[in-house]
């Protein structure tokens, strides 16, 4: 079984996802996705690190135009966009790691990229509201309310252009997603037991 | 403590909402709100019936125009269409119930009448992709296939258009709900259950 985790950034969900892989013994899967792309693709772990989770700057896209760029047999495999390249390689690395074992993916569009496998997925979107964000930020961070607050916005439009860029889907609308959980209002620790009973259910 | 409930047409979501009810000892308000704003405003039952849900059509906006409609205090108050009479006699309704015991109180923009009191609200949204839907609402209305679709499609419309109108807001939209569940992939008694459990946490 794998449970992917869509989350608006401050709301927490990444320590969530950590907490519940630790409380189900599953693997647990965030940035070390990127390690395991660039060993993969023996791309520079560096680089691929300040594009990830960001879809194709715009300028980039005359290189990929009317082409599937999501088929690893394209011909133009190689002039992709190195964001692309990126996703093609944590996408293989995903179905792999879900073949092999349970585990709790963050974002990544690994809800999607597992859509039509036959693997057990339980897709879950954290969310909290904008001022519950801002203080975690500002917590996590040590930011100024506003910086935090710019941060928050920036990633978000980051994250929601890469998901919905890749995936055609709507990043953040209910019906992609098994289960959301307002964060800020229940607390994490509360929701890590909430999709803890849930997958139990599930697994009856 | 009230426990607000909005639903897609044909998710389970006032099964739910009954079921939760009865196993929290809560009591329970969906059609029934129609019948305490009848007698409470005195208008005909039959006729509030018709419009249950249902936002006012565009021929009679004139009537109110430049008005907050939502003010009981408006001097064109018995000019209004029915629809937001109904409105108004419902949402003092279920401000009042809210204060004398814990409720279950499906649909009626319940989330958004009680958003500024100091009652304790848990805000659902519960969901199913379109196929379970349609198979629940032809098992229970014993409906054709296509029917059974076009009421879901309908129904909803109206649903939605009712939210937004007297609401402002985006029905269907998580961040306006605590905690959101596609009941057709958990089963309602599965769903009944986590929210009792989510219930006693928060009131932990």
């Amino acid at each position: 079984m794998v449970i992917t985790i869509g989350r608006q950034y401050g709301s927490g969900g990444r320590e969530l996802g950590k907490k519940l892989a630790d409380q189900l013994g599953f693997d647990f899967y965030d940035e070390e996705l990127v390690n395991l792309a660039a060993k993969k693709s023996n791309m520079n772990e560096e680089v691929l690190k300040q594009v990830d989770e960001k879809a194709t700057r715009s300028f980039l896209y005359s290189l990929v135009t009317g082409t599937d760029i999501r088929g690893l047999n394209s011909p133009i495999y190689y002039e992709m966009p190195i964001n692309d390249k990126l996703f093609i390689a944590q996408a293989e690395i995903i179905k792999e790691l879900a073949q092999k074992s349970n585990c709790v993916i963050v974002g990544r569009c690994a809800d999607y990229i597992l859509r039509d496998t036959d693997v057990d997925c339980v897709n879950l979107f954290i969310y909290a509201d904008m001022e519950k964000r801002i203080a975690r930020i500002m917590r996590l961070y040590g930011l100024a309310r506003d910086k935090a607050k710019e941060q928050i916005v920036k990633t978000e439009k980051r994250r929601k252009a890469y998901y919905n860029y890749y995936s055609n889907r709507d990043w953040g609308r209910m019906e992609n997603y098994h289960l959301c959980i307002d964060a800020g209002e229940v607390g994490i620790d509360n929701a890590v037991e909430l999709v803890r009973d849930y997958v139990l259910k599930k697994n009856k």
